[in-house]
């Protein structure tokens, strides 16, 4: 028996849900866990179907494909471990995170290598038997940084590509090259504090409350959609570097989630949102 | 157009999903939200449909009653507000939440009427010009006191009777004749400390969290099926009355939820727990 | 035996908390509380003492002015019930929660007031037996419209205005009539989301957490000093109605704080910032 | 200039503040920040002083002894990392996580030596260059085994023993050994849920929170002082194993922040509870 997940996403209309599972009921599939989501403002249906049975996915989709109307996307995901590479700049505390999760169990990734634009990071990826490939910036262009990065990072043909607190700008061409499929973790509850030094900002302003903001990246620098926030009370008493401090404990849970989502096949991205089922 | 709920529980098997919506279709309804849980220890299914339409109530539950299996039970539910009665001791916070958010629009809830064992709270229901019985317990054996409570009650047909600090123990006649229909806050973080006076317990025993819950009055003190529960963080500093003085927003926050789950039809009450859809 | 507080501040040198809490002790005062801060980017030193004796006020103060440097502040006060006026428009939840935890002691306040532009909430003033006194601002220029609620609230002689969703921006001069004096309640987690529509905003920018932020007053719209700020977690369903609806109970809270902190003399101004000892 | 903590536990008097600060004022020590606790029911006063200056140990320690009533106790600490064994079993979570904090400066702590009762973290340890001792229990007695532990962890002369899932019962004499020492982090929100299993029990009874304990150890199992407690909100649908993955960052963050206040020297025992100052 496998276990998969099917997706579906298309224009509502009336009776979605009994057709597809109607479809998974005659190829004697198990539905194990269901959920779905119409948004009302665009009228667009999303289902996240978990199954258990014998798969006959050609004509599973076939069937599918001629039940459902124009402009659907279906996918049927079996639950293989994500391969995705990891983008570091110098902090440890993120990619620790997720580097000690797929260590113990908690979070299930095939972490294909890891690329930093700083050797920093070089001994802990060791640590771990994980490729690092260091590719400085200095001295290059951004275009001809990220075609460097491209470089290392295409032949391992990652389905995810995390930005565990890397510092740096991506052009769209990057962007563009893993549509939706660019995870960062911003370093404020956004969107506050926009733009660089976010603990700083938010020193100045004096708030009560920080936060992080896991989300996918897009061409609008800190505006892609956000798929996770997190946050943590502070007081007078806490200083930027205190705040960014506290906030590795907070950036790391909002990523960890986001993570999480994403091995569990549950996000959606919707214009600038995330629908997550 | 009208919107119902359909709570649908029964032993799951194969295609339940797809029969339910499938008649739901058949009769031109619109599903605005589906959730269903199937419990892997017991083999019980939930569902929880939210739908809209035009209603032919005699023909959709004969074809659910034909589709579905033995030992299934099925509500089809309008939205009308819950009928309820509220059982006070001398504590105003609880009752005055719910009052309020009733008032505000926050909560839909039809308060029939609010009963007291003191006279403390009888001019906060007046305040909102909901009727209050006064049946003092003095002078009264436990039986004696709950038939006078039933007399009074009983005519308010009262779908839920919420014990909003109520601070006596109810015999199992009493909970009988309102079986899984009377809500309790209870002031601790159940199981911990079970009994009397929680919060100097909490404060002997030391702890750094304190928490209330929300559940289901069963024949078993205190161990009811689980509604809600919520918890704050306190310090040493904070003494059992401090710890009852925050303890109160606790409270009121898990009550409260628990009220908002109840509205909303998303309750299922299975063996010593519940499913909330 | 009186029981009352000691604020100090003044610019930060050694054995301040020594000389202070000496003449304390030269008084036969006991110290039940002694909080202290010193911000390390002004060297402003605050201190908070919790005091429990029989004063003699004009010595001790004395005493104080003697020992303090140049351009410091103190000042003793007593446990009275601070005197406030609140300003309203026609949301009762933020309202309805103050004066119920006035009501059933949670909150110990001295609700003189209540002014709205609105006469939607003189019925729930009513019900708990405080004067409302509806100014519309309709036909009224902005500056005669607060000439209006001034003539109502001066009388009152409030040491703090509260406004509990009072939607009308205030101008700098009556701002300044109530100086680090006047509480908003903003319904976002500042700076995110600033001006008008918050919640409309948030369900644009599709973030899974909205907050609340309670603060003083000053000439620039929505960055006066934070005093508190709360969250709750969301998801991609709720509607900017979901989000207003989710978003009451947060913002009874941090107002609910953010006036507790008040009623104890625990807040200092400091800038745009504040300090809560 | 040095930067020390002065701790200082005593029966309460008056002027118990003016005549230590006065003394750290006349050793020209700065204090950066002073932060106090009288127990009222037992009339015990607590202070961390942190300060900073030239330290003459010696005559500072003097004149204190001097000034101090009768039972007092007071210790100067140097800011040195606190040396620790770690003990483990065979979940790898809450000790990857120290050792992570550790490696990335989140946690300042001196892990001289990791010892399990089972060789599956030993790889682990290996990564971080920390020594593993494999002390397995089977075939021996509880003593036998106790003796084993000891003759291991007593050559690093460890100020604390943190039991990071170490899933042994100690006895009495081992606690002894390390009095108010030994920091355990315990799988459920105490009192609730004492003993073995504790996931299976909150599974069981049916509750929407989870929590984490790290309290120190005394001769009563799961009924030592509290440091810390952290929860996390659960539904219906997790099973035991499904708390238990929950429950996991539950757990790192409750013991994370117990080894912080421990690193920083704010915690107090009384009788069986912490004062965290």
């Amino acid at each position: 028996m496998a276990h998969r997940i099917l997706l579906t996403e298309c224009p509502d209309s009336q009776g979605l849900i009994a057709q597809i599972t109607n479809i998974c009921y005659k190829h004697q599939l198990n539905i194990i866990r269901n959920t779905e989501y119409v948004d009302p403002g665009t009228g667009q249906f999303y289902m996240r179907t978990e199954l258990e049975g014998i798969f006959n996915d050609k004509t599973l989709l076939h069937d599918l494909d001629r039940a459902l109307p124009k402009g659907s996307r279906r996918s049927l995901l079996n639950r293989n471990a994500k391969r995705v590479v990891i983008l570091v700049t110098k902090e440890a505390h993120c990619l620790g995170d997720i580097l000690m999760k797929v260590y113990d169990g908690s979070l299930t990734l095939d972490i294909a290598a890891i690329v930093g634009n700083y050797p920093a990071l070089a001994a802990l990826a060791e640590r771990f038997a994980i490729p690092y490939h260091f590719i400085p910036h200095q001295g290059l262009s951004r275009v001809e940084h990220e075609q460097a990065l491209q470089r290392v990072i295409a032949p391992y043909q990652p389905e995810y590509v995390i930005l565990a607190k890397f510092m740096r700008i991506l052009t769209a061409d990057f962007v563009a090259a893993y549509r939706n499929r660019i995870i960062n973790i911003h370093h404020s509850f956004l969107p506050a504090f926009i733009g660089a030094n976010p603990y700083q900002q938010a020193f100045e302003r004096g708030v009560k409350i920080i936060g992080a903001t896991a989300h996918f990246v897009n061409e609008q620098l800190d505006e892609g959609p956000i798929i996770q926030q997190k946050v943590a009370a502070i007081d007078h008493s806490y200083s930027a570097a205190d705040m960014e401090k506290a906030g590795r404990d907070v950036e790391k849970a909002a990523l960890s989630d986001a993570l999480q989502f994403i091995t569990e096949d549950r996000v959606f991205v919707h214009g600038n949102k995330t629908v997550i089922l």
